[in-house]
């Protein structure tokens, strides 16, 4: 095994060391780490990089890159160059990079590919781009049932080479349909005359077109596949999702859950400037104003109360925090069961039962809590009495808005993930202040 | 393809058809299916469903339920049954089952296996199980570099069928050292004499031992194989990890960011008990009490100064909700970025000012708004300008706590996800009240 060399060591490996031996270097390198090179560097040593690699790996570099640099690589080549790098990506790389150009960009390039290739890719374009069909590619091996062991390995000896993904052999018919699948570690441990329709898996997963990219991922998930078949209306095959595709659609899906739940856009990177990240919060955060001035609006139709007792306004912050703190709770455990599909129909009705037993026991050990420490505090029993009432009922209101507020929404067919916060907070928010500063005005001379 | 049955269809398939029927349709059906079936079943269903199942489709059953089901599992059955059963399943497989039980159990199941068998298992228990040899395999192919594709060929025909995964066929020295990789499906499109030596990938990447198992999983993700090798401190091939077994680790280590930054313990689950929510939950909760009351006491301290301008009341939740918000903002960001590896010392401090930026940037926008506002309600120049003043102070605050606290706590090694939301508001909080009230007590006679 060579050793591996520090990022530095290889920068100067690939710009300086004798070409065969980069070649040769090249050989079993991962592209992942040539384009870490590559991203945190100067102009002119990415060219000049760039141009001692060989077009095939060209291709990997830019199937692995971010997708607004695919196109910035593509161009830093010649006319030429860039016609054998095209040949060398597989069409689901090749539709990746296409699918965020402009429709003229997108021309001249499918210009420099073969017609073949061309026709494959402007086909993959037609269809939805957060689809099974979207991010499938079109090459595979197909097999008939009627081949042996030994045919089929003289037909990857022969094609394979050229096709990204042969782990699984899908079995069709004499009119393309999908009959069944083989996999190629189930083919090799048989011995050489056996037939394919002696091994063949019936009981192939086919998915439709037109299935939502994340619904892909999770089944891939569930089921633990390294490929799956996606089919047209008449079963026909129309080509292969892997499973390192999904990986990141997995990834990209958490990640957009959670910046969604901390109010952010999931479009926010790490990596942007400043006045991205202020457009992507700033509508979020006038949202949250307007919807603070609303609980606050309750506040001030008790501004009476208050005047009267004002260790109120010392109080009133402590229910409101607990209600958003338990609501807040709740929504991240309903969010994140109905993202990885724990909760459904069958247990929407005993987990609904659940959260109002939760709000109502911490709403009970809470109030009790910040109940008999304000009683302390002031010396006033009643104010101790109101301050747990407003606490037990807030936290039940709290925990059951963190249930609803998602499932609502998912029912109108919207992200739950997207806007529950917003609502569940404002909502226990303005619960919270008219509780404990309703029962304080109903309470009063006790409280003066 | 057979048509698809629905699940009440296969039940009765299950317990009904004659056993031969079920046990064709079984060579080719997914565990998970026949799994669902089970966990919603009865008890009497279960067993006797579980009775008519061949012991290699036991073992895979057990390998995909649930921890906690997998020894109920097992224990359905008669002793002599669970010995078969535990020789289908694969070494990686037995210490998930044994993993979480208590010694006496593990042992009493480890003396129902062969010596060879317990031998493995019990040295892979013996590995921390959160680190690469604790969820690594044992059954992999070693073949050494003098062979040909005819002979690997001939090799996996014998020895293959028991090996769980053969996607990788590691090539080993006389010491057992690994020395490269021969993917299956860059060997099958090699002609029959070509020799392994001339095919190796000479740069494999190996596991240590006692990696964690979420940078396992990061791994994975960003070089996208299949399986990977664990090696001693030798580099001995000690066993390989699989790319399914990651894929439930990654989306467990989203899970639990997801629930740690919603303050709920990570292990809650959609199944549990109320009573089991509520112990998830209560902890967080009380020590949110404690620094809501910590913020609350700031306010205290200006009771004063509210006494005499009960408007600040109907205000002030303003400016700590919205430095709530920004804050919760930037965390979310920064601890995805965190958990993605995409921040680190490399932009570490462009971050920083960016942050800054962002918190004046928005905090000069909302506090207009509402200074204006402010302004209007209450025909009070000043209000409007403390009310402005006291927003953009605190939402500078808060993008910048947001982005120290989670760093900080990684930097002491602790997750960043954990605490970073309760330190990131209660911080954000106290300021708040502390800027709002503390200018209004310094422009007091401006406001009365």
């Amino acid at each position: 095994m060579k050793t591996n060399m520090t990022r530095n060591e290889l920068k100067v490996f690939l710009l300086h060391a004798p070409q065969d031996k980069v070649l040769e270097y090249l050989e079993n390198a991962h592209p992942v780490d040539i384009l870490d090179i590559l991203k945190e560097d100067e102009k002119n040593d990415c060219l000049d990089i760039l141009n001692r690699l060989p077009e095939n790996f060209i291709a990997e570099i830019i199937d692995e890159a971010e997708d607004e640099d695919k196109y910035k690589i593509l161009m830093s080549f010649s006319d030429n160059k860039q016609k054998n790098i095209l040949q060398e990506m597989s069409s689901d790389e090749v539709t990746d990079l296409l699918g965020i150009l402009e429709k003229d960009q997108a021309d001249r390039i499918l210009q420099k590919m073969t017609t073949d290739d061309a026709r494959n890719v402007r086909r993959l374009l037609s269809y939805e781009p957060d689809t099974a069909a979207g991010i499938m590619a079109t090459e595979f091996v197909a097999i008939k049932g009627d081949m042996t062991v030994e045919q089929t390995l003289k037909y990857l000896q022969k094609t394979g080479e050229d096709i990204e993904n042969i782990d699984d052999l899908y079995v069709v018919d004499k009119f393309d349909k999908l009959i069944g699948v083989v996999a190629l570690k189930d083919l090799v441990v048989k011995s050489f005359d056996t037939h394919i329709m002696d091994i063949i898996n019936p009981n192939v997963m086919p998915i439709p077109s037109n299935m939502d990219q994340e619904e892909v991922g999770h089944k891939f998930e569930k089921y633990g596949s390294l490929t799956m078949p996606v089919v047209d209306n008449f079963s026909r095959l129309l080509g292969i999702v892997t499973v390192d595709d999904v990986m990141q659609i997995l990834r990209d899906e958490s990640t957009e859950d959670i910046h969604r739940l901390g109010g952010v856009d999931e479009g926010e990177k790490i990596s942007g400037t400043t006045m991205e990240s202020v457009r992507s919060r700033l509508p979020w955060l006038v949202v949250n104003l307007f919807t603070a001035i609303l609980a606050s609006a309750v506040v001030g139709v008790f501004q009476g109360t208050i005047e009267k007792v004002v260790a109120l306004a010392t109080l009133m912050p402590i229910v409101t925090g607990m209600g958003g703190n338990a609501g807040t709770q709740t929504l991240t455990v309903i969010v994140r069961g109905l993202a990885l599909d724990e909760l459904n129909y069958e247990n929407e009705k005993r987990v609904l039962f659940k959260e109002v037993g939760i709000g109502t026991v911490t709403g009970v050990v809470i109030g009790l809590i910040i109940g008999i420490m304000s009683f302390i505090w002031q010396g006033n029993a009643m104010l101790g009495v109101v301050m747990a009432l407003a606490m037990i009922l807030n936290m039940v209101v709290a925990t059951v808005t963190g249930y609803l507020v998602p499932l609502i929404l998912k029912k109108l067919k919207a992200d739950p993930a997207l806007a529950s916060s917003i609502f569940v907070t404002t909502f226990t928010d303005c619960c919270g202040f008219f509780f404990f500063l309703g029962l304080a005005t109903v309470f009063m001379r006790f409280l003066i």
